[in-house]
């Protein structure tokens, strides 16, 4: 039997109440053993402080009992149209033709020190993960790779020291460190050019950093297109050039066999599986400086999350959206990363 | 000499700085005494305690100078991707053919006072703003109405007493009866329905109310369109389904002769003469309850200023939106109204 | 053996971790059988969406492992220089000479459901809680009542429906409900004044509300004195007149022994053992309306938080303050209730 | 004649409306020519976008009409039950006995370009503003100044570029290096230390520092004591330890022959005329972090002044506390600047 992808999603409006999640795991629907990744978006701040993320993630743990241990990538921030939502990535057996299908695959790193956090240890172990994750997923060209979504190991801020300020900068780094590793891992960076693992003008162009407290070696999860795997999903990532880049989406969209004019259908919206996105407030656009970088009383990350949610379901209709702030070296100055998971209701070819 | 009406804008990204009007003046662009309105998109919170608003709108007269005092709507709050701007309407000698042109006029009602001001008493002063500003304009017929624009009285926060809470709820009912009353004038609503002025399931269907303490009696500016006026701007209003309705707005583009597909071109983008709306978080959003609504560190009028400002930006490409909470009886629940100005290049037509 | 309460505190600055309650009980200092009450002081805003107080619940319950079910009593808010805790009050067996000692008892009164929230069943169930706990801890004249710390059913926010503000105001409107049923359980009101449970001009004078969904039935917690228990602890309440009432913290703890001249020593610092306060930002404050009361971007029981915590702290020399907002029918306009238990040294005499 | 100093203080709730002010000019009270500085206490945010600073320096300028041009010290935030306010500095001829009086006098520094706003340029423009200000106030020894109130100027954030963090440091930045320059004017650190004005392990003992934009050369006001000065005013200033050094509070106000015990009386609180202070939250604040650090909704400034002045207050009894932010360079780690202006109802003596 062909391997197949899956990609169901549910709403939880409270993170502490995965009640939906729940009720799919007591009717038996969700391939538990093949679970490999839980995108959770709850609706904290999505900052410092922001316990949704762990109170979600304990409470979908629970939820799904015992099993493999799936990556959980908690991202905070519903501002807006956002609605929260879980998304759960995993394989089980197709029952089609295996083809050149949508692939996936979990990849670990070895573990990282705190004081590594920020420097090349990261890139080099996150690197190791995304090539453990190519394997496991059968991807053996890096071109076949659509998105790598990468999880990376933090010092507690509680054990940290220091300011807010402080800790947000360190988690940047680290976010940043990741990007590379994952960047030169996908083919698109040398090691060469890496150097340190900071340096400000190089980025990724196809992966998505979450840096959290809750693991301490970084992990990976592939998606990409490999032959032997079955399934009529498909997935397609763009970076968008700037947050009002919605003929970007569309084209995006339309790569997928959606059609946004200006907004999908609700027959084609259905298809959406996964909307995941990381960007952040540019410091122009289209040549103004956002008022909402002076707002002492909002963190910017707030306004990005909430104007882009508004600009990306313009066109696809649904608040089902995985944004997420804090993009460094994932995106050029000012460009957004996009990727979408769909039904395209065409099962793969070979 | 027919007359035409004039729409310019100007970025204030400084409420204390209104340095681009400043050099507009002074290099007599500007007809001082046909000015009618100005319409000020600060980047306060837009709720109590934005004095931004005041700044602002000090700032504007000081630079204005000497002349007919215009209707001063200063709204605050330009979150994610709105850009602080100015829109000053007014008209002057136009230089082409008289025909059915874009047509505005001003008005002004009865003072009403601090306890009048969430009761009929508003509401008929509103009206008589509006059937003034009608006549001014020329237009006859209320269906040419295309919007209006009322600012009504408030009483100064420092002077009510009580809390926050009960301060934002009196601006609610302000803004209520005085629309109530601007439907009323616009033939949308009998007086024998709207009662006491505060009758929830009664909304108008093409009127903006900002309120504020700076008046004491209401003014209102209709846009519409009537004999006697030259000149190549167009006006348009609707009332979004709701905060995702990107099809209406394409459709709203398109009545002005603007393709967004799914954005304008860049050549299409500069015809946009004002963007003007007004509506708040719905209770329900497609199904789903906005998390948004449970944020008490964040205001819902500013989670929907950022989202409806992503997804009307989605299809015009840009950031200048006179984006305004607080809806009450402008809008059916959830709707938000939209009006646009746009030179389309075309003189009016008989 | 006499009985004995016992209060110990623990420092929990990651809602998520309880670390430090965690060494208490494996080290075998705490008689988890005895426990009644914990009291959690947790870092969220302690408004709608403060999921740090369903976080540390979950943490702390599962820190304490099996055992009698205590009252969990969680409030947000770390504003200023409020420190994270938890506080556990129970009782044990005691080693000295019984007296008149510090009693405690836990009271539980009958289901209440959600369309009573607000109404007289939650007084009379309330009432039920109290005396039941009175009973419990062997106090029989309600004079001897030092503070009854009540837990009030309210049903989910996201059950609810309806904005934030009419969430908020339920809540609101069960503290009332709730605490006029302790005051007529305490003997300070009569039922036939109560009526409907929301008479504004009513209110307690020895009782704490928090309301959580996390219970379908109120609970109290009573604290005072009564014969057959031993042990050092003393607890004290009072009505502080406004929020900048040093004299009266000055009062409560020279009543215990303790001398803020103007703030403890060290060495009497050590003897608090609970620090608990209740009340809201008032409409006028020594003749002066609060700014904090205008300030849409921080609510007013954070700021009331913030301050009450300086100003107490001032004379006690330490963050560790249970405070909360929400005083409805609590406190006289204005008012603050604080309770203090310290350890005087002083075994109870008879 | 002597000279002698006033002090008035006067509410302003609101930034746009100094109506208390204006009635106070009306009456002939104040004597215009002689002022030389005012401190606008507003209710904003006092972060980068608090524009109340702006309106209410307008405000004021405007009710004061033609005259010298004060020091305009504007400082945001009322958080907590801290009172807007503002205070009016100057000289008048005195009608008693010239004695070793309270004495003031504003100086003026050497313009600074926008590059050198955090260099040792600043230093020393800010050192010559203060020797300035204390030949004018007739003070020959340093030992003499109560404290310096120090004006430095910051170019606008609109022409700065970068993100709002990068903002606040540089603002951050020039006020430590304006604090250096005003301490080695008074004697406390040898100009061979300051080397690039940065260094931060130093810091002034009794100076004030205040960023703004609406100045581009240094200013500075010394309050001290010198011969030929009359009245009844006296000001004394301290370095509280921490931010609950309530005896710290009350031993400054014992100096001014006011007992807080531990609040002064109604009869001794309206003897204050002037109580500034200066810090910000520390890293620890007797052993525990502040929760208020990791608070991504609310700035830690935010915090502070609400904490402090619930602290201040809880002695004085009064919540018109000129607070400040941003204590650069100006206390020791955790340190918090108070000084306090009062009239002790004594004549200055020989």
């Amino acid at each position: 039997m062909p391997r197949e992808t899956f990609c169901l999603r549910f709403d939880m409006p409270d993170p502490g109440d995965a009640a939906a999640l729940r009720a799919a795991i007591a009717s038996g629907r969700i391939a538990r053993d093949g679970l490999r990744a839980v995108l959770l978006k709850t609706p904290g701040n999505g900052l410092t402080n922001d316990h949704t993320r762990t109170l979600a993630t304990r409470e979908v743990l629970a939820a799904l009992g015992p099993g493999p241990a799936p990556m959980m990538l908690a991202s905070g921030g519903t501002e807006g149209i956002a609605v929260p939502h879980i998304i759960l990535l995993g394989e089980m057996a197709g029952g089609g033709q295996p083809g050149r299908g949508l692939a996936i695959g979990l990849g670990h790193g070895p573990s990282i020190t705190p004081a590594d956090t920020a420097g090349p240890a990261m890139s080099r172990a996150v690197a190791a993960a995304v090539a453990a994750a190519m394997r496991t997923a059968g991807v053996t060209d890096a071109a076949d790779v659509v998105i790598a979504l990468v999880k990376a190991p933090l010092p507690s801020p509680f054990a940290f020291g220091g300011t807010e300020e402080a800790f947000a900068a360190l988690k940047g780094s680290a976010r940043a460190a990741a990007s590379l590793g994952a960047a030169a891992a996908l083919g698109e960076i040398p090691w060469a050019q890496i150097g340190d693992g900071t340096t400000a003008a190089l980025h990724g162009h196809r992966t998505l950093v979450a840096a959290g407290t809750d693991v301490t070696a970084p992990e990976a999860l592939v998606i990409g297109q490999a032959p032997g795997w079955a399934g009529t999903l498909r997935a397609g990532a763009t970076m968008l050039v700037d947050m009002l880049d919605a003929p970007g989406v569309a084209a995006l969209l339309a790569s997928l066999g959606l059609a946004a004019t200006p907004q999908l259908t609700a027959a084609d919206a259905v298809r959406l599986r996964a909307v995941i996105t990381k960007g952040e407030m540019p410091a122009l656009l289209r040549g103004d400086r956002p008022a909402a970088l002076d707002d002492s009383d909002i963190h910017p990350n707030r306004h990005f999350r909430a104007a882009l949610g508004g600009m990306i379901a313009a066109l696809t209709g649904d608040g089902r959206i995985f944004l997420s702030g804090g993009a460094e070296a994932q995106t050029p100055p000012g460009g957004v990363l996009l990727a979408i998971i769909a039904d395209t209701g065409q099962e793969a070819q070979e």
